[in-house]
């Protein structure tokens, strides 16, 4: 396998909320729903994700976890959090802290204050609407940020 | 937020079990074991993570559940699918399968045989040693591969 992620989806329960909070609340600009044409059939799931372009040629695709369960072949499962994080570089300890405030303004949950870690970075945790984590981080050893 | 993931951190039960399976079995070379240094104590986690370069500035990042669990102060869960997946897209429909193919040779199960789906792809679902989904794709539409 070449050394390459493509997509990153997400498992949601509400599409609409989840747009809201990755474009209108962390600002994620290119958020939009396609796909709503694909209708649930016997065999296949519904089609419809909200999908967000980030930098470097990666997808952030939302997608419902019914549908997503259906299209993988796998039963649904409630969510659950810790399973995996989405690490987000910043350049300062000040831009750690004002995304973090930004996100729980957003309806985020911080999970963890930002702080100085053993491993020379600073950073702090929230988890989305549907749980999944985020760890917001300042590596001063990082400068591809 | 800047619209920019660098890290996808994934909770694994078994460090060195999932080193060998992404990096011996799945083929991404640059894994290794770094931070091995930072032990745990009463307040932090143990830091010894397993660490891919991946292109495009992304690194993927293997670290033990309860670790992760601790560094991001949320409880400890078990292994759940579902939560998310991972899009790695290729260039024609016979390497969808060979990808496919050399994954559960590595010890992955193949969760949804490779098919044409209604939104124009050829692809299939497999889940790591942990659950972790991973969808390889074949998009004709989609040119940066």
């Amino acid at each position: 396998m070449k050394p390459r992620i493509h997509v990153i989806t997400l498992a949601v329960h509400d599409l609409e909320r989840s747009l809201r909070f990755y474009r209108d609340g962390l600002g994620l600009a290119s958020g939009r729903i396609i796909g709503t044409e694909f209708h649930e059939t016997e065999t296949t799931p519904a089609g419809a994700i909200a999908l967000f372009e980030l930098d470097r040629g990666l997808f952030l695709c939302l997608y419902p976890c019914s549908d997503l369960a259906k299209d993988a072949g796998i039963p649904i499962q409630g969510a659950v959090s810790g399973q995996f994080s989405l690490g987000h570089a910043v350049k300062s300890r000040e831009e750690v802290d004002a995304v973090l405030a930004g996100a729980v303004a957003a309806g985020a949950t911080l999970t963890d204050e930002p702080h100085d870690r053993p491993w020379g970075i600073y950073s702090g945790y929230f988890k989305d609407p549907d749980g999944h984590l985020w760890e917001v981080i300042w590596n001063p050893a990082l400068e591809d940020v």
